[in-house]
C-alpha cells in the first residue's frame, strides 16, 4: 500500500514523535544515595501496603500510642463506633457459627485423634484472641480438617494416641505452639510471602493428597489387619496389606461395610463430655526428649498449612467487601491465637474457609461474632456437656465424610489442566508426593516445581520479533498478530524478561540466532540487507551486570558484523546501570529511543535519506529529530511495501 | 494547554487507532493440541540454539550420519578444508602456548600437590581430545589455578598428599572422572543451563575467596606449627594460629621470610621428572571405601567451577570472532576430555582464560593449535624432561602467585558494587562464605542469593503509574519521565512481571493501595473521581491460574468501587489463559485493548461524550471505534487539561 491509499497516515507524527520544542530523550535517573535507594527498596518489598501509614499521621507521644495499640489490636479501631445494631448482626452470625462450631469442633478432634471437648476449647479462646487482634470482619475462627488430619498422621507415626493418649495430647498442645510461634515470627518478621509460595495448585494437591493418606489408613480396621505400616505412603499401605492377604479378616471387612452401612441409618453416642471450660495446659508443653522434634515438624507444617488457609480466606473476603487487611497483621494474630490457644488445651486453630463464609452469610459485620460463638461455646461447656452425651457419631461421620470429598477438589484439579499445565503439574506432583512419599515430600516436591517455573520464566524469557501493525505507529509481537509486517532492513527483538545472570548466556544464543536466521531469509528472498537490530527493552524490568555485560558484547559483535545496535524503551533501573557502568557511552545515547517507532523512524532515515552517514550516527540522528514528518512519511510508507 | 495551541494533534487518530476498515483487536491465539505446544516448549528450553538444524537438512541416512558424526566431532567440519595457511597461525600459536603450558603445568600440579609431572600429562591426552570434540576455534585447554588450589584443599582435608601421596593421586583422578561424568551428563541432559546460575559475580566472590584459603594455610608452614587444624575457614584457621603462640617457632618465621626472599633472588631445582607420556590410571580409580564420596564431592564442585570457566571463556572468543558455539556440545566434549584424561593420569582440565587469551592473540586458527601443543608436550615428556630439572622454582612460584593475586579481582568487585548492590553482596557472600565457611558453604550462598534476587523480583514485581507524554500518544512511567502526565478519572497502572502465585497476592494488595492513594489526593484537590483503572500488561510475560484469579477477583472488587477495569496490550499467553479460564468474557473482550493510547481514548470518549451510556459497556465502545477521530481530539484536549 502506498501512501496515497491511505491519507490518514500522512500526519502521524506529531503526536508520535515528540516536537522539535519537546525533544524527549530517554532520560538517566538522578542519583540516589545509597541509604535512601536501600531503603526505599527495603520498604516497598516489606511494607508494601504501608501499614504505617496511620502511625505517621498520627501527632503527640499519647496519639501516636494509641495507633500502635489500634495497629496490634484493630479491636481499637471498630469497638468504640460499635452499635447496638451491628451488634444484632454479630448476635445471629454468631450463633449460627456457633452451631456449626460445636459438631465441627468434635469431629474434626476426632480426626485428629485427640479428645471430643479438645474441639469446643478450640472453639472459645482462640476466636477471643483473634476479636481482639485480627483485621479480617468475616473470618470465622476453628479447627479445619486438613490441620487435623495432618496432626493425626505426623504424630502419629511416632507416638500412638491409644497407647499414650497423654503424651500424644501433650505433643499436640507442644506442635501448636510451635505453629503459633512460626506464625507470629513470620507476621513480625514481615515474611508472610513466604506463605504465597504455596500457590492455590499446590494446597488444591496437598490437600487431595492428605484426604487420600487418611482414607487409606482406615484400611487397617476395615481389614482387621493386626500389623500395619506406621508409613502412609501407598506403597507402605499396599504393601502391609497384601503382603498379609492370609490375615484378611473377612468377618472384619463385612462388618465394617455394615458398620458403615449402619452409622447411615442409625446413631451411636459420643461417649463423655468434661464439664468446664479449658483447663491451662502450660505444664504440658514438651520441650525436651526424643519427641520435641516430631512436635516441632508437624508443628511448622501444620502451622504453615492453617496459616495459607486463613490468610487466603482473610484477603478473599477483604476484597469481597472492599476493605483492607494486613497480611503480616494477621499472622500476627493467627500466631498469638494458637500460642495462647497451646497454653489452654487448645490445638491449632485457623480460619476455616466453609465457617468463615457461614459467618459471611449469616450477616456478620465485626469480629464481634466470633466473641459471640465463643461465648455459646462457653456456655456450652459449662452446662450443656450432657445434652452432647446424645450427639449422634452418624452426624460427625457425616460431616468428617463431607470434610474427606470436599478436600479432594477434582474439578479444580481439571480447571488447572485446562487452564495452566504447569499449575497442574505443581497440583499433581503435591498429591503424588503425599500419597507415594509423605506430607513434606508432596509440599517440597510443589513448591519446588513452581520455583521451577519460575527461574525456568527468567533462565528461558521469550523473545519476539515485532512488526509493524497496517496504517498504525505500533509494533507489536509478530507470532501474536499475524497483520504485523516487518521492516525492511531492521529486526526488532523483545525481550520478555529481566535480564540476569540465569539468562545472559541464554539471550546472546537466541539473539544471535534470530539475526542469523533474519540474514538467511533476507539472502534467499534476494532482499535488503539487515542494517540495524532494535532491542524492545520495555518489559525488561530489571537488569544486573550479566545482562550489562551482555549488552555490551552484544554492541561489539553486531559492530563486528556491521550492524547497529538500538535500545528502545529501556525502564530507570537500565538507564541507571548502563550509565554507571560506562556502557551508555559505548552504545550512544543517540541510539537510544522512546518507542519503537521513533527508533524505526531513526533507522529508516538513516537507511534512506542519508547512507553514506549511517556509520557517524550522532550527528544525522540529531537532524532527525528536527524533521519528524519526514521521517514517519518514509517508515509507514516503507512499513508498508515490506 | 488546549487544542489550538498545537495544531499537529488534531489528526493523530489515524495511525493510532486502527481505521474502521481494520478494527484490530488483541486475538486470542487459535488452539494447539497439547502435545504439539509441549513440544515447541520444550524445544525452546532445550534446545534454544537449534543445534539439529544442520541434522535436518541432511537428506539420505549416509548424510545423516555424516550430520551426527560431525555434530559430535566438529573436527569434521573443518579438517576437510584445513590448508596450509591455517597451520602456520595454529603451528606459532600452538607452540606460544605450549610455551606457556608447560611451565604453568608444572606450578599448578604443585598447588594440587600433585607430581609435577602430571601437570604436563594434562596438556597431552586432553588437548587431543578437545580437538575432536571442541567447538570453540580459540579455546587452549590446560589446567587451572582454581580447579588445582579446591583440589589440594578438598582432598588434602581428608586424605594428606605428604603422607599418602599415591592414596592422594588416585584420589585425584577419581574426582577428574566425576568431574568428566557429571559435564557429560549435564551436555547429553541438555542442562547446561544450570552453569548460567554461577554468575560473573559468584565466580569473582568464589575465585578470590579460594585464594584466600590457600594462602591462609601457608601459615602452618610460615611459623613451623607442629599441629594445624584440617579446616579451612578463618576461623578454625586463626583458632589453630593463636592458640599454639607458644609454639610459634620464631626461626621459622624468619627463615620463611628469608626463605621467600632468597626465592625471589636465587633459584632451585624442580626434582625428578619421569621421563614417557602418560601412563594409563584406569586402575587407579577409587570407586569404594571412605574416600570415594571425598572425591565424588571433589570432582562435582571442580568440575562445576572449571566448567564455568571454559564455557564463559568458549563463549566470549566465539562472541568475539562472531562465531557459534553449542554450549551443551562444548560441556559434552569437556567433560569426554576429563574423563579421557582421567583414565590417563591427568588431573581436571578446563578453558583457562589466560591461555585461551595467549592463543588468541599468537593468531590461533582452529582447534588445531591445541594438537600442536599437545605434540610439544609429547615431545618434551619424551625427550626433553632432563632439562626440566633445571626450571627455576622461583618461576613456579612467580607462576603460583601471580595466579594467587589474579584470583583476587578486587577491581571487578568495586565494578559490582558500582553498577550493582545485590551483585555485590552475591560475590561478598561467595567471598565470606569459602573463607568463614567452606568452599561448598560459598557456593551455595552465593547461589542463593543469586535465587532470591531472582525470586524477589517476581515475588515483588514493580507496579508504576503511567502518565501521557506531553503532545505525544505514548504512556510512560511518571517515576522515570517526570513531564509525563496523569489523565483525569483515569489511573494507568503497569505490572512489571509475570503475574504468577508468588506475587498475586501483593499485587491484590499494591493495586489497591494505588486506588487507594489515587482516590485520596484527587478528593483532596478536589478533582474528577476516578472511574477508570487500566492495566498496562505490556510487560506481562507470563501468568498462571493465581495470576488469573487475581484479574478475576480485581475485576469484581472494581466493579464494587465502580470502577471499570481495562487492559492494555496483553500478551497471546495471558489472553490465551483469560479466554480458557472464562475470565475474558466476565472483562468482556471490549474492555481489551492494544495499547494504552486506545485504552485511555475509549475512556475519556465515555467519560464525556456518553456518560449516561458507560454502565452499559459494550455497545457504546462499539460506536467509539467507529468514531476514531472525535475520540482522541477529546483525549489530547484532556491529557493536556490534567
Amino acid at each position: 500500500m502506498g501512501i496515497t491509499e491511505h491519507p490518514g497516515a500522512v500526519f502521524p507524527s506529531a503526536t508520535a514523535i515528540p516536537s522539535p520544542e519537546f525533544p524527549l530523550r530517554v532520560p538517566v535517573p538522578p542519583h540516589r544515595p545509597f541509604a535512601e535507594a536501600l531503603g526505599a527498596n527495603l520498604k516497598e518489598t516489606f511494607f508494601p501496603d504501608d501499614p504505617l501509614r496511620q502511625l505517621r499521621q498520627a501527632r503527640g507521644p499519647r496519639r501516636r500510642l494509641l495507633a500502635v495499640l489500634a495497629y496490634l489490636f484493630p479491636v481499637l479501631n471498630w469497638a468504640p463506633s460499635y452499635d447496638l445494631s451491628l451488634f444484632r448482626s454479630d448476635l445471629v452470625a454468631g450463633i449460627t457459627i456457633a452451631s456449626l462450631a460445636i459438631p465441627q469442633g468434635i469431629s474434626y478432634a476426632k480426626l485428629a485423634n485427640l479428645p471430643a471437648v479438645m474441639g469446643l476449647y478450640s472453639s472459645f479462646v482462640p476466636p477471643l484472641v483473634y476479636a481482639m487482634m485480627g483485621s479480617s470482619k468475616d473470618l470465622a475462627v476453628g479447627t479445619v480438617a486438613v490441620a487435623s488430619l495432618l496432626t493425626a498422621s505426623m504424630l502419629g507415626k511416632e507416638v500412638s494416641p491409644a497407647q499414650y493418649p497423654t503424651l500424644y495430647m501433650h505433643l499436640a498442645f507442644t506442635a501448636t505452639f510451635f505453629a503459633g510461634v512460626l506464625q507470629a515470627s513470620l507476621g513480625l518478621l514481615r515474611l508472610g510471602f513466604i506463605v504465597d509460595f504455596l500457590s492455590h495448585a499446590t494446597i488444591v494437591g496437598f490437600m487431595a493428597g492428605a484426604a487420600t493418606v487418611v482414607c487409606l489408613q482406615q484400611l487397617k480396621g476395615m481389614l482387621g489387619l493386626p500389623h500395619f505400616t506406621t508409613a502412609t505412603d501407598l506403597v507402605s499401605v499396599m504393601e502391609s496389606v497384601f503382603s498379609q492377604t492370609h490375615q484378611w479378616k473377612w468377618e472384619s471387612v463385612v462388618l465394617g461395610c455394615c458398620f458403615l452401612f449402619f452409622l447411615l441409618l442409625t446413631r451411636y453416642l459420643i461417649g463423655h463430655l468434661t464439664k468446664g471450660i479449658n483447663p491451662l495446659s502450660v505444664s504440658n508443653l514438651v520441650f525436651t526428649g526424643p519427641y520435641m522434634m516430631v512436635a516441632l515438624k508437624t508443628g511448622f507444617i501444620t502451622g504453615i498449612i492453617a496459616l495459607a488457609e486463613g490468610i487466603a480466606v482473610g484477603r478473599s473476603f477483604a476484597m469481597f467487601k472492599n476493605y483492607h487487611i494486613d497480611g503480616n497483621n494477621e499472622m500476627i494474630a493467627f500466631g498469638t491465637m494458637n500460642i495462647v490457644g497451646s497454653l489452654t488445651s487448645c490445638y491449632l486453630t485457623t480460619g476455616p474457609f466453609s465457617r468463615s463464609a457461614v459467618n459471611y452469610n449469616a450477616g456478620c459485620k465485626t469480629a464481634m461474632s466470633n466473641v459471640v460463638m465463643a461465648i455459646a461455646v462457653m456456655i456450652t461447656l459449662l452446662f450443656l456437656t450432657p445434652l452432647f452425651h446424645y450427639t449422634p457419631l452418624v452426624v460427625l461421620s457425616a460431616i468428617i465424610i463431607a470434610a474427606m470429598v470436599g478436600l479432594i477438589n477434582y474439578e479444580a484439579a481439571i480447571h488447572l489442566w485446562q487452564v495452566d499445565k504447569i499449575d497442574f503439574c505443581v497440583c499433581m506432583g503435591a498429591y503424588l508426593g503425599v500419597v507415594l512419599g509423605s506430607v513434606e515430600i508432596g509440599l517440597v516436591l510443589a513448591v519446588v516445581i513452581s520455583l521451577l517455573r519460575v527461574l525456568l520464566f527468567v533462565a528461558r524469557p521469550r523473545t519476539t520479533a515485532l512488526g509493524n501493525l497496517p496504517n498504525s505507529m505500533t509494533y507489536r509481537r509478530m507470532d501474536q498478530y499475524s497483520m504485523a509486517q516487518s521492516v525492511a532492513g531492521v529486526l526488532i527483538l523483545r525481550v520478555d524478561a529481566p535480564i540476569y545472570f540465569a539468562n545472559a548466556s541464554y539471550l546472546r544464543e537466541r539473539i544471535s540466532r534470530w539475526i542469523d536466521e533474519e540474514e538467511e531469509k533476507l539472502q534467499s528472498n534476494g532482499e535488503t540487507n539487515l542494517e540495524y537490530v532494535i532491542l524492545d527493552l520495555g518489559a525488561v524490568g530489571s537488569i544486573d551486570t550479566s545482562g550489562i555485560g551482555l549488552l555490551e558484547e552484544l554492541k561489539k559483535s553486531l559492530e563486528r558484523r556491521c550492524l547497529q545496535m538500538v535500545l528502545a524503551n529501556p525502564g530507570s533501573e537500565v538507564m541507571k546501570k548502563l550509565d554507571k557502568s560506562k556502557v551508555l557511552e559505548a552504545i550512544g545515547q543517540q541510539w537510544i529511543f522512546l518507542t519503537v517507532a521513533e527508533a524505526v523512524a531513526a533507522c529508516n532515515f538513516m537507511l534512506h535519506a542519508c547512507k553514506p552517514a549511517a556509520s557517524n550516527g550522532a550527528n544525522s540522528i540529531a537532524d532527525v529529530t528536527a524533521t519528524t514528518d519526514h521521517q514517519v512519511i518514509m517508515h509507514d510508507d516503507h512499513g508498508n511495501i515490506v
